[in-house]
């Protein structure tokens, strides 16, 4: 039976194993937990034609694109592990003065016990073992994974590795902890539980706001980071329009319908000036969605979810149909779709900036450049603002270009926002209400600073200060002694 | 008239003149900022002997003590300005094939307006020109200060400095606003206005509690970082009782009367193992305390809160008089004591881990070494935690050092907690209820940490980058390039 209801008593019970199982993680230090998500990428990475084959059928994502995000995820644990051996995210800072009055120094340290909450879109990269896991295990925190009843047995297969890796270790199964239930109660009772210090999640709004509040409204608030997606707006200026209308085209609804449009980053809503330009955009869009055949999605409740909200907003006032991908008899496939509205009518209606979860776009068309910043200035925080423009348009358009670094995490100059690199350079966050804290990211190994906290050690006998912290720089990390950063030893 | 009510009409202008502000600052990159706050520095360096004796009517505070601590605020922006100039904070990454199929680049940015509401106990180091305005203006974010009732005046003078050096850089004053006024709405409605976007605090936990719970209820929840003081707890342990007892009740008394008590950082409760030298050392308290005269406090509100509160506690079962400083006739000034009570008084009755604002300090008795653990395992999160210790209590109470790891921000072996260092390698703060976000400190130039957030620029043309990301490298500051610390530039 993998699915069950759990007491309170258990859950209890799992909070109090999970915390025994951070403090056997506070014994490691950066090198050695780097060691550890090294084992856990080595056993992501065995061929394991089974789990792939379970991964299809739960998901209905295609072979390649389930291979290629199982490599991505091997990649991920590996690439968060070699930032964090470099003692990056360690930030040891020693103010040690001459004469002896003052020895200070600080690194950061894992907050406690991590719950996990995977993304459905997403099988290995954003769920049991994905980025959230491999960037707690990395700080240090000990994880509890409630698995996504999208894929469970895919899940429960991922937590196998995880736990196979423990072992060779030598570590206690208790690091890592995976939970399988349907009930709303379990979730609930996990981010409220004393022993639980933050919580990682990706998914709707509507899931991730809950989960926030419930972390902001215990006695003690925890840190809460909530990935809920976003449209994405792509701003097509007038330059790049006049120049590239017609291959725009094809390049806008090839990221639309990837993935059966089911990524975060997917380009929701396209923004620009009404005109002949437009006109010949549109015409592209039809006939290259023409050719798109229907897919499937990742499951039933999904495919639901995107066939209503795209009625609801197809259905508001001033809402006409540009383009249409191939249509089907089969009712478990989703077309795909682009719509068009006014500026107007966008602006007076909220609905309309709403995100649509699938291969589902609108075009705000407005009548001039002031609108432009109207539009932009109307939407809520985003993952990505994308704007399809040349240098020109950048030049004319400087106040668009700053507003949106106020409300988004990552900005594109031509390019789409689909396909999310795995580098420290990358932002995946933005402003609320695309994440509930935008001072952090998701993606990339930076994602590990959600789970540290900073403690300082005033005049600590060496032996008992952290590898990180002690006079011999035993881990030969960069470390900013007296204001300088250096590898070297501190002589006392 | 220096005290008024505000309409929402006029905090809405406020926060849009400081919206607009924010504008102005992120044209500037972090030398010029960096620039802009040695010119706050210089216009509070300057001999004011009008602004101390305000200061000295207003709080009370002695005037060596005043001098000093406004050495410590021009100290406090010279220090966080030289950390900005390094680029630090920015946290330049840039991750840039050689092919040219990658260009992503990321560096942090200010959130934008930022309220702060100052302490009573700092009028110049944690207050109008404290540390929370210098990292927020370090940031990039512009500031809306509600003047401390405290000290209004002293409040408005330092506002006249940093307006003074606005206008010599040639900002806008609007980087900068005071707002006077003692109605909790004012505070109240600019934490929940739109524009603000992070808020900084520093006073009692219902304050505190109250606007990081306003913070989170907004319809777009933003950061609160509020530091609300604790008890931190002194261990003292066995091997140090028997060798220190009578030095060290002399050591404690003097930190426990500094500045009548008025720190976030007293040492308000010491657990110790009872016998002949808790006996001895609680002797040492009786003859020092009793030499100790009274003094005066902030003002008439914190002393009646301190005598509330002090007699709430005394008068609880188990609660016994050790010590007591010199009597006085005169009812405005505060007089020192310390009581005693068991673990196991202390374990059942909450109340007594509370703390009490003033030169109050209560011993908790423990009869073995299990009993100090489940001591410090019954207090919420702490700034600070002090192990009274030798190297041998250490080695053998590791489970006791560990714990304490988790329960605060700052460890100190030997010495006494009040007297917080501005250095990178300072930790001002410590999981809730110490303050409402322990990833982030409150002192030392890292407070600037908690003001910022990330933004990706991808494939972005050179020009319109931010200095800190540009090709050039401009600022010539450290940048992860590839993974790799490096100053170069970038060719392409």
């Amino acid at each position: 039976m993998m699915r069950k209801e759990w007491t309170a008593n258990e859950i209890d019970l799992i909070a109090q194993q999970s915390e025994s199982g951070f403090r056997f993680l506070q014994q490691l230090n950066s090198d050695e937990r780097a060691k550890l998500m090294h084992l856990i990428a080595d056993e992501i990475e065995v061929l394991d034609e089974a789990l792939i084959e379970v991964a299809e059928q739960e998901t209905a994502l295609a072979l390649g694109r389930l291979q290629g995000e199982k490599a991505r995820t091997v990649n991920q644990w590996r690439r968060y592990a070699n930032a964090v051996k470099t003692g990056l995210y360690s930030e040891a800072r020693l103010d040690v003065s001459e004469d002896g009055q003052m020895d200070l120094r600080k690194y950061n340290k894992g907050l406690g016990p991590v719950v996990v909450f995977g993304a459905s879109n997403f099988p290995f990269a954003f769920s049991t073992a994905g980025g959230d896991t491999a960037s707690a295990i990395g700080a240090g925190c000990s994880v509890i994974v409630k698995a996504h009843p999208g894929h469970v047995y895919t899940s429960q297969m991922m937590a196998e590795k995880i736990h196979r890796a423990l072992e060779k270790y030598g570590a206690p199964k208790d690091v890592f902890t995976h939970v399988i239930g349907d009930s709303f109660e379990l979730g609930q009772r996990l981010v409220q539980h004393p022993l639980i210090k933050a919580v990682a999640f990706t998914g709707s709004f509507k899931g991730g706001k809950a989960l926030f509040d419930l972390g902001q409204t215990r006695p003690d608030p925890i840190p809460v980071f909530a990935e809920m997606g976003s449209v994405n707006p792509v701003f097509a200026l007038p330059d790049f329009m006049t120049q590239h209308a017609e291959t725009f085209a094809k390049q806008y609804v090839s990221s639309l319908v990837l993935g059966t449009g089911q990524f975060c980053t997917n380009p929701g809503i396209l923004i620009a000036l009404a005109g002949q330009d437009l006109q010949l955009f549109k015409e592209g869009l039809k006939s290259e969605l023409s050719e798109i055949p229907p897919t499937k999605m990742l499951h039933a409740g999904i495919l639901a979810n995107f066939q209503q909200l795209a009625t609801e907003v197809t259905q508001q006032e001033g809402v006409q149909l540009i383009a249409k991908g191939k249509g089907t008899d089969q009712t478990e496939l989703a077309q795909a779709a682009i719509y068009e509205t006014s500026s107007t009518y966008f602006l007076n209606n909220p609905k309309l900036a709403e995100e649509v979860f699938g291969p589902f776009g609108l075009i705000v068309s407005c009548s001039n450049k002031q609108e432009l910043l109207t539009v932009l200035n109307a939407f809520g925080g985003q993952l990505t603002i994308t704007f399809s423009a040349t240098e020109q348009d950048i030049e004319s358009q400087q106040e668009l270009f700053q507003l949106a670094q106020e409300k988004c995490g990552r900005l594109l100059f031509q390019g789409m926002p689909t396909g999310v690199e795995v580098q420290y350079a990358i932002q995946h966050g933005g402003p609320f209400p695309a994440t509930t804290d935008t001072r952090f990211t998701s993606v990339g190994p930076d994602a590990v600073k959600r789970f540290l906290r900073p403690v300082s050690f005033q005049n600590w006998p060496n032996t008992f200060l952290p590898d990180e912290l002690k006079n011999e720089n035993p881990l030969q990390i960069d470390r900013l002694v007296n204001q300088q950063w250096s590898k070297n030893k501190i002589i006392k």
